[in-house]
């Protein structure tokens, strides 16, 4: 590919059209996770499903995930997912897999019933937990609301949600805890609609200044010990 | 892959050995960005340079990404990334390829002096903006502080910046606004440690409830319009 670079100031990138602007700007913190969020509540105790490229890693210990939300609209006019959230306290988190691709996106169309019916996916339900998984994700987990910082500058909300259960294929999970995503057809997102499946590069080993060529392991599997 | 699913609670996750369990949840969100952050400052107004996959979409009206960082040690004894941010008020985000992932997981060591020296990447000035940039990436942008968010359960911090300028070879840039991460040889990461390139299943029309099945085109080079 030609490597002539284009420059674009704040306010070019102001001035583009609005939704050139969207697929642009969405494009440029690289490639994203993809999951599929599970809620359940509202006046009918419905289920919901919407996927999202915005999950994000916060921390270990407690295990933290984070999840941008869009500005709320009222309830009545829509953000289930964040409602259902403020409601229940929880919400599940199920990684998006090539086999589920066209199911998956076709969530973020506007259903008035539930989308697991909607787009033919099956929910999962976890003894005591008041949200529901997907059975096709090959990685699923739910998480409690532990806390919900505004976005100042556009409205958005970062919920931050604690793991309290996570369920995965056994034969992904490396000794060192590493889990293979790969091997478990997990996709990554582009832009706003863009899907992608993975091939490994490797592993490579904790970097320390005194070996400026640090070990590649091509197997995924093949761990760096506890 | 076997599909003999294992099941964690909280607390099997909490006991895990530290390294274990950090391998294993900073899987859980799935794949995730991967990007150069270029600083500058301290006493001796060196450049810096840092691995992460915590650069995240935060909105495109202004065009806002977030950035995750670790709970900041004093200057003398660390965290360089975060201080020259509070001190400059910049710094550039610097999409990896598949041809500088050594160079770039290397920068993670604890180096005393200039990771682009160390490591073997080239400082790239943006005129009048006081963080260098990644001649090596594709996908280059600068970044001015719009918003520090404390994350209460553990001590880190949410960075909101605003794009200030952004470079990237024309001939990725789709007619719609989408920029083709896959064409430029960009990766994804998973885990502490694994580095992936990407093979594309395409991009799905915006879906509409009475259109249960997207269009998928599979030329990311072709989009939907304006």
């Amino acid at each position: 590919m030609s490597q002539d670079f284009l420059t674009l100031s704040d306010d070019d990138i102001a001035l583009l059209p609005q939704r050139k602007r969207g697929r642009l700007v969405n494009s440029l913190s690289g490639f994203k996770s993809v999951n599929l969020i599970g809620t359940q509540g509202g006046p009918e105790d419905k289920p919901n499903l919407s996927v999202v490229s915005s999950v994000v890693h916060l921390g270990s210990d407690p295990a933290l995930l984070g999840l941008v939300m869009r500005p709320p609209v009222p309830r009545d006019r829509g953000s289930h997912t964040y409602w259902n959230i403020r409601e229940t306290g929880v919400w599940t988190v199920n990684h998006v897999n090539a086999s589920i691709v066209p199911q998956a996106h076709q969530t973020s169309a506007r259903y008035e019933f539930s989308e697991f019916d909607a787009v033919g996916l099956t929910p999962w339900p976890h003894c005591g937990f008041d949200a529901p998984a997907v059975e096709e994700a090959h990685v699923r987990m739910g998480l409690e609301l532990a806390d919900e910082l505004p976005i100042e500058r556009n409205g958005c909300k970062l919920l931050i949600g604690q793991i309290r259960w996570v369920e995965f294929p056994q034969a992904a999970w490396a000794p060192d805890g590493y889990l293979n995503l790969e091997a478990l057809d997990g996709v990554a997102a582009s832009g706003l609609d863009g899907y992608h499946v993975t091939r490994g590069i490797g592993r490579f080993a904790y970097a320390k200044p005194d070996e400026p060529h640090p070990e590649c392991r091509t197997d995924f599997m093949d761990g760096w010990g506890e």
